[in-house]
């Protein structure tokens, strides 16, 4: 059975909550009239991305799951859908750049981002927690956002605990990101879906770079920075169960973690 | 200081020791030339890769450091550079996939590959250490084998041990290494020089994809499958000791280590 998959590339901007609601509600909009099942948003999509000062980045946030973003995003999931957005959050008095999912009606979990960006270090905490993979109509998802994708292990982690797709809501500035999600998928044999955005704020511009990639390193669809909109794929998700890369070769028996201690040495 | 970084490209044919041999010296000689400091050349140079017997895979193998090859590459590094080189070799009755290492005149090292490909496996015991990192004249270079690409763990070892650069012996038959080579760059901050191979043998067909790789990300360099011989940069390899990607970004001390026991778990 195959599951369409979709990623929303638009341009929040900093400070025009309203403004970022009324792109959003297009993207989901167009999401339910063509019929998508897992929806990937960008990432601070209530926000915009490029603050000026920790009191600016507060006054943009919201709580999950209960601000305007987060009940519009669990609204469109009553359909059956699941949806993926970037949230400028806020909880206990702290900031998180966190991914907040919501699947048939529900809110299923929150993902506070662990590799913060450059400024990004001044208004959030980084997460603490393993990245989540959640279970939706059976198929299953993992969560990570933008940066995450230089770090091998968050995307090895999200694999390892059985993702069939990783969901990756972005704001990209760097040109690497794009190319390197194709490594992602054939290094773990996983679809990726990254949601990046347009637009330019401050003194940051936004490469776009909103794509889909399967497990075999397969380039389903890509949007340039000149684009808004929905992008999508029609998938078979089990395929990511299959990590085989030759009839010898399997990607994850393959693996020898016994020789990995180094990568997990704190000293 | 810059090092003369270079990496070999040509076509070891299966089974024609003496021509690999006069191929091999070709590419010394030019080495010598146009003075390279270091030089990588493919994986399995003296036998060729489409074994069709175990037999056949024995009758090509050398012992390392003793044999016809291992001695051509000691006797080039004589004049003070390093050179690894793909090795089809043969220890107590043993079969490996290896890359050895000659520096200054010295066999330094042997790496037996980990990650085997394909058929590999019905020909090769893999390696069951953990990497190698070599200093020379200085510099700190970690080896591995083309297959060993796919596993982002094995260059994060390298890099994690110190390496500039990481020098790679390999036979590319897949399309996607080249380009996880530069993601391997950046997520390490590391140099990468792989040396790919050309040609065709029974039913394999290689592509070449010889290149070379900053910590940046820059790709300086890279040779088609058409084409054989020799191609070198000039790099500081000390960039590779700064692991910042912006201001407030080192991809080593970001590192979340406490998260990331999954990646070491062998149950």
């Amino acid at each position: 059975m195959t599951v369409r998959l979709a990623v929303g590339q638009m341009d929040p901007m900093i400070g025009d909550m309203k403004g970022n609601m009324k792109k959003m509600q297009e993207i989901l909009v167009s999401a339910s009239d063509n019929n998508v099942d897992v929806l990937v948003l960008p990432e601070l999509i209530n926000s915009g991305y490029v603050f000026d000062s920790q009191d600016e980045a507060n006054s943009l946030s919201e709580q999950i799951p209960d601000g305007d973003f987060s009940n519009a995003l669990q609204k469109w999931s009553e359909g059956g859908g699941l949806v993926v957005a970037g949230l400028c959050e806020m909880s206990d008095g702290k900031l998180y750049n966190s991914a907040a999912v919501f699947g048939n009606g529900r809110h299923l979990t929150t993902y506070r981002k662990i590799q913060l960006f450059n400024r990004e270090k001044e208004w959030f905490l980084p997460g603490n927690e393993e990245p989540p993979v959640i279970v939706h109509n059976g198929y299953r998802f993992g969560v990570m956002v933008c940066f995450d994708w230089v770090f091998p292990e968050i995307s090895r982690i999200l694999a390892l605990k059985g993702a069939q797709a990783i969901l990756h809501p972005a704001n990209l500035v760097l040109p690497f990101c794009p190319a390197a999600m194709i490594t992602r998928s054939i290094e773990n044999r996983v679809f990726t879906a990254t949601s990046g955005r347009t637009g330019e704020e401050r003194d940051v511009r936004f490469i776009g770079g909103s794509q889909i990639t399967t497990p075999k390193g397969e380039l389903l669809s890509r949007m340039d920075e000149g684009h808004s909109g929905l992008l999508w794929a029609d998938v078979e998700l089990t395929e990511a169960d299959n990590k085989s890369l030759t009839k010898r070769n399997d990607v994850f028996t393959d693996r020898r973690p016994e020789l990995y201690s180094r990568i997990t040495d704190v000293s």
